[in-house]
């Protein structure tokens, strides 16, 4: 038995870039084989390697079938590009086939008269469950249910519901079977290999597993998927607050909820969505970008306002000019690390306002004891630098009091910004590194300007 | 039905911090009992949220038999603490009683007489699990398997196989039958709800799935966790080379591993470990972080020895020491948006050296562009601010310069650190604001001597 190789879209990338560049700019045989034997995600992730105009001679290439599943797996922008390139009546083609989950995921990049009608074309189960996801936020489990999964009337025997399981489809990832009660209500599960210990004649619903793995539609996915790793089973169960059963969300769902969300949140911190195209056009991506540099602008004015307030001590001491950026910028190394492990704190619920005044306190000393290690390794290199220790005073006094700002603010930030409910995950770095460089700035040439004028 | 609440570890915090600080430092009957009803991972997270002096009272709770468990969950540094604090006698009962994978995760940290003596007394199928383990390393599936999984022989018929399966206890997130031939080699996987519909006399084999779901267990884990999501089952069968069966890995150990992953990449960015305790001594977390304060000073002192270059010009015009954290932050801003691009583009596969030099070219344009923008806003803004068209032409030319710079260095350096097998999360953004302090600085100050002296 060979073990499957994981089917993977790099391997493609040269060979078409280079055929499409040829004279013809057709794709060989070759090349338009290996592409159609990947999976739906190694397509996707194809489409987002390939600039723009090489992108749409793959997708031609992707069946009426398989371009909702496509769809699925790629990030917004890429999506939307390669939607509003499409034929009306291609597009009509694919709307028509898309699944209750993608018509979900894609319901904002679709006409509105494409979504109702393939809605209207849906049995009546896949249009509550479409209807269903829609009410909930993409951070809620609700909109992340699908609707295969399989639910049996409590009141039935072992052997009546193996029977009927012998006559269903039974859908991947099935691990628990739902019961539900004579009106309607989600009435516990029973995990499926315990129908194999069962007798016959034993109530379904005696089998029922002890602690519920149900949860609530309106729980937030990132608590669902710590919840998820505590419990034990490849689906969870979704109620509503009335206690119908309204869809089962899988551990592959959750995964991928959490690994979009990871992405999410490197690409945040420098301002970016997690929609962005590689490949996106220039214009675009520069206009995007425009409005973190912006805002990055207006805080760094703020410190060069603090600087100019200093204009007539930096004209007689031009030392202070150059040891400058050290000062800022220790402040701001020693205040991320202190919002980083705030934010991963807050994150886990290790850290709440119970004990926030207890790890303000060490994050203080923290900042106190490297305050006071830095402070005499750079006033040392200072002093001896311009051959004056008072530089070496003035640059040691500010570094200590820049980082213990930086440790107070690195606790802060997030806590407020939390209680605001901002992610501080956000906006937590460019508030923490405006502090540190105008309180740096204000140290180290206030200092200055009284005692090296 | 009611829905299952999410047991939590965060009310707890106040009341335990509240009792032990009162005069008799005692737990009350009612705190002693919620904490003992709380699931493990809850208890792991209880632990890490209260300071060492009153952890080591919750821990004294926690029975021999959920230590292991507990400690499972936690990061290594609060592990390590606990560890190192508990009596002999309780270290080695509570060794005695791990789980397999209990044992490999925490092996470096109980001593080696415990850890052979745990081993000895193990079943061999349970030694076998841990002996495989420790051949691999943390982010390889093979480290990251339990034995908790049902191999076959994949000469017997349904209804045989059937009969086994009602004797044996079932374990949790087991969707596949695995089956070995007569030889001991893996030979495919069953899905449980197959054996539903298949006729009593079928023989199992040929009940296997097309497309075998088994993986190498010398595959990286954030390879698999891409895989997982394309396949379809709530376990994964592992096999070494030979194509011994060697174990299984669950969604949720990829969901656990996962999560620890996006932890870790988030703290690295800080030249943090993701082990680090909230509440560790001031002296570790001072020490530890120093070193990372330690690389930044000498990037500091490269920005800082090129501004000195200067140091004659900065006498004669003072402007430029007001204006020049601008250059250098909108180029580190830029920049950073470009390298988090790049990074995540390497992360997914949809940036590799085949279509590097479309993507670069892309970049350089964008940077052009926002450089021509903000070169015009900024050298607007400072003209009229010094009252002097000439700074605001240097600053505008300069900032042109640097957020073109940091466009190709936020391409080329991920590249390279990629090539040289660095991960460029770790170490891509501090040498990439090197780039940008210097250029930023040489740029505006070299044009400031040329243009205002």
């Amino acid at each position: 038995m060979e073990i499957s190789e994981i089917a993977t879209h790099e391997p493609l990338v040269d060979p078409i870039l280079s055929e499409l560049a040829e004279e013809d700019g057709q794709l060989s045989e070759a090349t338009r084989a290996a592409i159609l034997e990947l999976p739906s995600e190694a397509i996707a992730a194809l489409l987002e390697s390939l600039p723009v105009n090489s992108r749409l001679q793959v997708w031609a290439l992707v069946s009426d079938d398989e371009r909702g599943d496509v769809l699925f797996e790629m990030h917004d922008d890429a999506r939307r590009h390669l939607i509003g390139e499409m034929e009306e009546a291609d597009l009509r083609t694919m709307a028509a086939r898309l699944s209750p989950q993608e018509l979900v995921e894609l319901n904002e990049l679709i006409p509105e008269k494409l979504y109702s009608r393939r809605l209207k074309l849906m049995s009546i189960k896949e249009q509550t469950a479409v209807n269903t996801a829609m009410r909930f936020d993409d951070d809620q489990v609700g909109r992340n249910i699908d609707s295969d999964f399989i639910s049996i009337s409590e009141n039935l025997t072992a052997q009546q519901v193996m029977r009927l399981l012998r006559q269903w489809q039974i859908p991947s990832n099935t691990d628990l079977l739902c019961l539900v009660s004579e009106d309607g209500l989600y009435a516990g599960s029973v995990q499926l290999t315990d129908l194999f210990n069962a007798h016959p004649q034993q109530q379904i619903n005696e089998l029922k597993l002890e602690e519920d793995p149900a949860v609530g539609a309106e729980m937030h996915m990132s608590d669902l998927a710590d919840h998820s790793y505590q419990n034990h089973y490849a689906m969870t169960p979704v109620v509503d607050d009335a206690g119908h059963l309204l869809g089962r969300i899988t551990s592959q769902d959750i995964l991928g909820w959490v690994q979009d969300e990871a992405e999410s949140q490197l690409l945040q911190q420098a301002g970016l969505s997690e929609d962005e195209d590689l490949f996106a056009p220039v214009k675009r991506s520069a206009k995007r970008r425009a409005v973190w540099l912006g805002i990055n602008l207006c805080t760094a004015l703020l410190a060069s306002w603090t600087i100019g307030l200093f204009e007539a001590t930096l004209e007689q001491v031009v030392a202070l000019a150059i040891l400058m950026p050290i000062v800022a910028s220790m402040g701001g190394i020693a205040g991320s690390q202190t919002l980083t492990l705030a934010i991963r704190g807050l994150a886990l619920g290790h850290l709440s306002s119970s004990n926030a005044n207890i790890i303000f306190r060490k994050e203080i000393l923290v900042g106190l004891l490297n305050g006071i290690i830095w402070a005499l390794v750079i006033g040392t290199m200072a002093g001896l630098w311009f051959a004056k220790p008072a530089i070496g005073f003035v640059i040691g006094a500010a570094i200590l009091v820049n980082l213990i700002f930086a440790a107070v603010s690195g606790v802060i930030i997030p806590l407020i910004l939390d209680k605001l409910k901002i992610d501080p995950a956000l906006s937590g770095a460019v508030i923490l590194t405006t502090v540190t460089d105008v309180v740096g700035f204000f140290a180290f040439l206030g200092l200055g300007s009284l005692f090296l004028v």
